[in-house]
């Protein structure tokens, strides 16, 4: 993937719950790169989600929306809440992400799920199970049920209802998505298990056959395996292991990332990337986004787990700033703090050291200085 | 739920598989309760699935969907496999079962997840966090995007196609199954979890607004939550004991209850059981079947565990035919013998008695005798 030039453009959008608290901790690495390493970036941050229809009365406004086409990678941390169940759909924090994922043309959402040594013990499986832990999904990201049409709820008199979505896929975006599959097995276990219902749905069906011919006629290198979506929920958690690179739909890559997630034990510790299509230059659009949710129950109280945020900014620095080195040192120097016994309490255990989303932070710069 | 009466008539279809192997130890049951009890059975045994598509070229002939609508009780034991995986949609094994399950409106889904605690340590979960598991996964079953139409897959030209299906729920097919949830979370924690993805998905929103109605209405009692399906994966695997009855559609519930069936380490141990409306008389249609599949892999070689399937047969004692003390006395030979360290294959572990598929019958038949 090709890589922006200096300055480097960022949007932030740190949206609700835990969101501001975690993506300060960005900005704290961001000065550090910009002073310690002479690094330009260009940082905007601007409104998402519940933020900001307190603020326009709209979950996203067209303003923020140029600036995330604008931006060299746009990093966002969670949206939602309590406060805004009540509205109606378009109008919810979540239409915010949406868009910004459709028109954005965002197709494959990248979830990795890793077990880190230290962290071994947080996961609820054995620990022979998930040590070691490393799979990759890919999630289509703009198509299928999410964005089908037709869509909504009919009244049918008589009080009843009916609600409807539709689960569309077309050849290309069956295509594009397995081939960045494809490229990343390559650079990993060079394995791929492509995961549908075809057994019950047409569109799983043209899922397993596209994927096939894609494999055939451009990865023959790469083993490919396909499993329905129900045994793949079974198989995560039977033997994890065994998974290299899940490539799947949008609704059973949200429902398959997430179980993949929480047998990490730690889903304070995931960062997501989600990649466009490549421009005339080869750049790819992109947001980064860690996998855990905007927790409103612990918001405000700097307790929250800055770490997947920062590996997101991490995803950043290395796949649209071609910073491998800086974010080589910051993914270590996570992983040197965690070795050393800092905790936040999501992952605290008995005998290690508990410390604030803040706290967290500054050992990690400082781990960065040595 | 009204019972039968003497003589129980019932359909055995042992389908693809290890089904006629583990099905032939139902068999056994039957004659046991007829000869120690006393009890009427009238049996038939029919075909489905590949073994209905090599006889008959379709996965259910309209003579054997005849005979489940006449019987009392259908008992199913698994269908599919790879000598049968290249054939078009409505062909397919799998077919066979679709179709039962829709004609006889067998909306009603009920998977429980229980662990043992003779086999805690089969779990791949750590013993703490799964001993004494007890879920009811409720799926609807007859409804969303199995089934919904328009569906398909379209040539567009130039090389493209589009595969479509459709999810969709009317409040009728939402408020039947959620009693059957509150009804069933009544006799157990009272504890009913609804989920669906509200957030991005109208039918959600609708399946969410009708649990809600039909819980105020009917079962004020009961203590209903909401829980978006992706998370409700993620607290499966996290924390599975905080749920009770988990009510869901019929796309999540298939991928929901085969990841909860996997907690609990030994699928070869789970039954379910389909249910339809009732009756004028108050009796309901219904179908029981093991949670596993037709396990080509092992199939004719006598170590299959049967014990899902026996106990499958147990809920139809005691929800069809109204015959609880023998439900009973199954259930609790089959606890009996596990205590004894028994085990088939794929829940033997060191320090225990390997068996085959009929000694381990033999076993509990020996035991019911006591
Ligand atoms: C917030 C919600 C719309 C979103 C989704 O369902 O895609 C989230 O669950 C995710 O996985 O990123
Ligand atoms: C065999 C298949 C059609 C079926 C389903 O998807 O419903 C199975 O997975 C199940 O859960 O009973």
């Amino acid at each position: 993937m090709a890589s922006a030039s200096q300055p480097y453009s960022l949007l932030l959008l740190p949206g609700d719950g835990i969101g501001p608290e975690v993506m300060r901790q960005v900005r704290r690495v961001i000065d550090w790169l910009a002073k310690k390493r002479g690094l330009e970036f260009k940082v905007e941050e601007a409104l998402v989600g519940g933020a900001s229809i307190d603020a326009h009365g709209v979950p996203l406004t067209d303003a923020v929306m140029a600036k995330a086409h604008a931006a060299d990678a746009v990093l966002l941390a969670a949206v939602g809440g309590p406060k805004w169940d009540g509205l109606t759909f378009e109008k919810r924090p979540e239409a915010g992400l949406l868009r910004l994922r459709k028109e954005m043309d965002l197709f494959a959402n990248l979830r990795p799920a890793v077990v880190f040594d230290a962290l071994v013990d947080a996961s609820t499986l054995k620990p022979e199970v998930v040590r070691g832990l490393d799979i990759m999904i890919v999630r289509e990201l703009t198509g299928g049920v999410y964005f089908g049409e037709p869509r909504g709820i009919e009244d049918l008199g008589n009080g009843q209802r009916r609600g409807i979505n539709t689960q569309v896929y077309t050849t290309d975006e069956i295509r594009r998505v397995a081939r960045i599959a494809f490229e990343l097995a390559r650079g990993r276990g060079n394995k791929v298990c492509s995961t549908e219902k075809s057994n019950v749905m047409e569109s799983g069906l043209l899922w397993r056959q596209e994927v096939t011919a894609v494999h055939k006629a451009e990865y023959p290198d790469v083993e490919l395996s396909h499993m329905l979506a129900d045994a793949c929920a079974m198989q995560l958690v039977r033997n994890p292991k065994q998974f290299d690179v899940i490539v799947t739909d949008n609704l059973f890559g949200d429902m398959l990332s997430d179980e993949a997630a929480m047998l990490t034990g730690s889903i304070g510790m995931l960062p997501s990337a989600s990649l466009g299509a490549p421009d005339a230059n080869g750049k790819r659009k992109a947001l980064y986004e860690p996998v855990h949710g905007s927790a409103p129950d612990i918001a405000g109280r700097d307790i929250a787990n800055p770490i997947a945020m920062l590996l997101s900014f991490g995803m950043a620095l290395r796949w649209s700033f071609g910073l491998h080195e800086e974010a080589t040192l910051l993914e270590q120097a996570v992983q040197n703090v965690l070795n050393t016994g800092m905790r936040t309490g999501d992952i605290m255990q008995p005998g290690m050291a508990k410390c604030s989303t803040s706290v967290m932070a500054d050992t990690i710069l400082r781990e960065m200085d040595k």
